[in-house]
């Protein structure tokens, strides 16, 4: 049998709902009697190791429920990614101090030091329950109909395109919003549900599972200003040339690399900016304006998806359920993943860790148009229930045309 | 008297609010029994030359009301400064019409415009009564105590700051976040209105009302990050150095100026990322990021003051009913104030339109800290209540901390 201890802790880039999955770890397990101590890690596996724990068991509820409506990970994060040695190690103190149950909220790096962890504790003989509950603006777990984050992400990604078609509308130029997501399209595609009238933007939109080029690119753009007289792009920072070479990377002088060995994507106006230079030098188009959205998207406070809130929510208690109780096939260990059941509605399950660790999805072919610029319909179907309700929308005059007295 | 007919336009950049002011001189002017035609011209100025007009008596009001709550200019907006010889043919233009009253909404370079239009109107002895109506997120139009679309924008960027704090907390560094405002600091001023805990960011705030020198920026930076562990800093897009010369524009390659002679700061991300540069390579901070707010400052469907609107709204109707009343000096043209009278109550009034025109206002000193790198309470005394009704709030977990078990 486990011991009635339980660690929780946070991995990876903040969402506007990764705390209520905390939330919901740390409120479902109080129901539960054989548990006495519940432990929050700070800045995720390095709390670990560190040893810098919090004791969430004298927190109160009413303080927890603030913080589930609070953006970005309470107990801080990490960009660590462990190897076998680090695991190691974070057995080694989960051991120490009688942990029964690991649950880690974060992506699929996160899943994989969840999936090494319960090896080492098994060949160990200790018992211990690990839980991997999924979280990622990216939408890039496997096995899962969409990811907690993604949802408030998205909407927010939608919401800013929705206004910066109607401040280009306004003014008219081209406009290129670039939008996180270095293997996975499905946040920059999200751009496309901010579009309501025929004419509206974007008019264009790039995903890193197409190959991008340049000279194309640059016809699209001409044609649809042409059409329009003006365009709204949407860009997904992780573009790349048929080789594989991200575009950002061609022209950033310095590269920075994170410690998972990918270069910094993030954090820098270079891709939009070089993408607006091509634009005007070779279009000779005048107005041309670029807004990466960076850590905009992913920390707002007060764009939130409420089915992404109730839905971070249940995947923390049912995280707890299962490790207790056990899924259908009697398993206590795993990842938690969201399964889509109707229109709209969803349920939980319970994957092996070894299915999601590691692995990336990107988006289905479905949902990507013919042309490699547009989303399907297929795709709207997809996103629209997980915005949430209160979608803000837009609205334009009549044109009740005027006649000319003075003539053009 | 003027005749039943009244034009009214968009000028400059775009904001929350803009379309508030545009369906509050519609529905008041269908109230009066003179009026009856109501024109908007397309695009501002450049429409009313061109005769662009959409007839807004056939307008629906319930189409109206949704403009209104709808952000950027629904007419359209221009970046054209007219000078003499344009006004006039605005002046023909409007005659050519049989247009009495002329409505502009936009910033002190509308005013100037209106100014003149009213000039030539005298001069030929043509009746027509011409009333600016306030509208800039930069705030610094003399004689108001702030102006419309100012504290919807300010609510973004408290927004924004509020989550990049929370972000920044979560996976520590130096975040730079740059925000709009040329000569005036308010918007960027307004980020301090995103703290809530004593050690929350922003920890800096450099705003273009006082000279920006790089090796005290770096020494300030270092000494926030080596109090708190990490730095969060807004940016005015404004700041300069002693010599007044722009900062971004120090090391921008390709200039860009618009027709106002202005160098563009905006729709590039060259400031932060070259303020990033200098912090990681100066002081050796390895995790530093820049956003550059951009255009989600001011076009972000579904971030709006409900007092923004409210009092956007009401200039809109004041300007109708000043030009078919008169003011209390029985003046009929001019442009329309906003005063604060309690905490919070305000009242407008109509300025003459050469106390407005082509003038700028700055933030005031009592406003800004001694350090320069802070706003004062009498500025948060001042904004809170603008910002309006449901600002979200940040939660934090209290800090029970767990004893260590194999030492550090």
């Amino acid at each position: 049998m486990s011991s009635g201890r339980i660690l929780v802790a946070q991995g990876g880039g903040p969402t506007a709902v990764i705390n209520q999955s905390l939330a919901g770890v740390v409120l479902e397990a109080r129901r539960h009697h054989g548990i006495e101590r519940i432990y929050g890690a700070r800045h995720g596996v390095r709390g670990i190791v560190g040893e810098d724990f919090y004791d969430l068991t004298q927190e109160t509820s009413h303080n927890l429920e603030l913080v589930a409506n609070t953006p970005s990970s309470a107990l801080g994060s990490t960009r660590d990614k462990p190897d076998l040695a680090y695991c190691q190690k974070i057995f080694r103190v989960l051991q120490a101090h009688g942990i029964g149950h690991f649950f880690y909220i974060g992506g699929n790096d996160s899943a994989d030091t969840v999936r090494i962890v319960k090896e080492e504790a098994d060949a160990a003989g200790y018992p211990l329950r690990c839980i991997h509950i999924p979280k990622t603006i990216d939408n890039d777990l496997v096995g899962n109909d969409h990811t907690p984050g993604f949802p408030s992400a998205a909407r927010f990604v939608a919401q800013a395109f929705a206004g910066a078609n109607l401040d280009n509308a306004s003014l008219p130029g081209v406009y290129v919003g670039v939008v996180m997501g270095r293997h996975a399209g499905f946040l920059t595609a999200a751009s496309a549900l901010g579009k309501k009238f025929p004419d509206d933007g974007p008019h264009l939109v790039y995903v890193p599972e197409r190959v991008f080029e340049l000279d194309r690119f640059l016809a699209d753009v001409k044609a649809a200003n042409d059409l329009h007289g003006r365009c709204v792009i949407a860009v997904s920072e992780g573009i790349h040339d048929a080789s594989g070479q991200p575009i950002a990377a061609q022209l950033a002088k310095h590269l920075e690399h994170d410690a998972h060995g990918n270069v910094q994507l993030s954090g820098t106006g270079a891709l939009a900016d070089l993408l607006c230079e091509e634009i005007k030098a070779k279009l000779g188009i005048k107005r041309v304006r670029g807004d990466t959205f960076g850590y905009l998207q992913r920390s707002f406070i007060g764009c939130v998806s409420d089915v992404d809130q109730r839905e971070a929510r249940e995947v923390g208690e049912k995280a707890v359920q299962y490790a207790m109780w056990g899924d259908a096939g009697g398993n206590t260990s795993g990842s938690v993943a969201i399964k889509r059941t109707g229109f709209y509605s969803a349920d939980y399950e319970l994957q092996p860790l070894a299915a999601v660790a590691g692995k990336t999805r990107v988006m289905e072919d479905e949902f990507i148009s013919e042309s490699g610029t547009d989303v399907t319909d297929a795709f709207r179907l997809y996103l629209r229930p997980l915005l949430g309700s209160g979608m803000p929308d837009a609205y334009r005059l009549r044109r009740h045309v005027v006649e000319k007295r003075l003539g053009a």
